[in-house]
C-alpha cells in the first residue's frame, strides 16, 4: 500500500490526483493488473471524470449540492451529514486497469479526490494487484 | 468466495458488517491484497461510511429517501423501484486494501450492508485477491 | 485487458452487457478471481441491477433524470454536464467475483452499460485478476 497526502483548500473541491497514481504505477513496474485508489475518510470520495474542462468538476460539486441540500433534517450533530451522504453516493474508491505498465484511462478521464468537508489535510491510499489473464 | 447471511429488520437499514469481513481476512491469513465485499441483491448495496455516530447511517437513509421519493412515476410494478435506484446509486460492492493482514480502513470507516427493501434475509459475498506490488 | 464495442441508440440507455462479460470469463478459463468491467468514457457508467423486468432499467434512468434535471445552472458548455454528474453517481466500473469459472452474479443481477449522452459508439474494458484465497 502506498499513501499520498493532499491539502484541500475549500469546503468542497475536486482535486486531480491522476499524476500521483500514474507515478506510483510507473515506479512499481507492474505491467498488467488492477490499481485501486482508496479514500480512508468518511467525508471524502474518489471519482473518475473529465479533466479537460474544469467546469465539469465544479458542475459535479454544484449538482451534488442540489441533490443533498444543507437544509435536510439531519441528526448528525457535526454539521457535515451532507458530506457523509455525498461520500457514499460517489464512493470511497475507484479501480483502474493497468495495461502495458500504464493506467488504462479513457481519453478524457482523470482521477479526482472529492473533498466534501474541507479544507483539510487528506490521505489517499493505493494498491496494485498484479494479474490479468484475458 | 465466502458468504455470510444477514437478517434485516426494517424496510431500510444500514447493517455494520465490518466484523464479518475482518474475521474472514484474519482467517484467510492473507497479508497483502484486495478484499472485495459484494452484494448479490438488486435492492441492497454495500457502502463504507462513519460507524461511530449511528445518526450518520440514518441520515444517509433519510437523505436517499429525499433524493428518490416514493411518488416518482415508476413503471416497475413490484413497488420497490426506489430500492433498485438506490442500489445503483450506492453500488453493489466495495473494495478494501488488505495490509499487514488487516483491512486498511480509515479511523472512522465501517463497512455497511444497505437494505433498501427489507426486512429480508440477505447474503453478502466476499473474495480476497492476494497481491500488492507497491 | 479485453475490449468490446457497443452502439447505443438513444441519449440515455441501459445496455445489458452480461453475456459479453460472461463469454470473456469463459474463454479466459480463470476459475477464481476478480472480474473488472470498466467504462473509459466520462458520460457513461457501469452498474449492476435487475434485468428481468426492463422497467427497472428505465425507472433508473427516469429517476436519475429527476435527480439531475437539465435546468441546473451548469458551467460546462457542451450541454452534457448532467451526463457527467450521472456518470460519477453511478461510477465507471463494477467488480465481480469469479467462482468455479463463472461470474458470481445474484439471481436477478445483470451488468449494464449506462449511456448518458448518446447515441454513440462506446467501448467497455474488462480485466480478470486471478486469485481467491478464502
Amino acid at each position: 500500500m502506498e499513501k499520498f497526502r493532499i491539502r484541500t483548500s475549500r469546503r468542497q473541491e475536486m482535486v486531480d490526483i491522476t499524476r500521483f497514481v500514474e507515478e506510483s504505477v510507473r515506479k512499481a513496474g507492474v505491467k498488467r493488473g488492477l490499481c485501486m485508489v482508496y479514500c480512508p475518510h468518511t467525508t471524502g470520495a474518489v471519482t473518475i471524470n473529465e479533466g479537460a474542462d474544469p467546469d465539469v468538476a465544479s458542475d459535479i460539486l454544484m449538482g451534488l449540492g442540489r441533490l443533498v441540500p444543507d437544509g435536510l433534517p439531519f441528526g448528525h450533530r457535526e454539521g457535515n451529514a451532507d458530506a457523509h451522504l455525498k461520500a457514499s453516493l460517489i464512493g470511497p474508491s475507484e479501480n483502474l486497469i493497468v495495461c502495458d505498465g500504464r493506467l488504462a484511462l479513457g481519453t478524457w478521464q482523470k482521477i479526482f479526490f472529492c473533498e466534501f468537508d474541507g479544507p483539510r489535510e487528506r490521505t489517499v491510499c493505493m494498491e496494485l494487484i498484479p494479474g490479468g489473464e484475458i
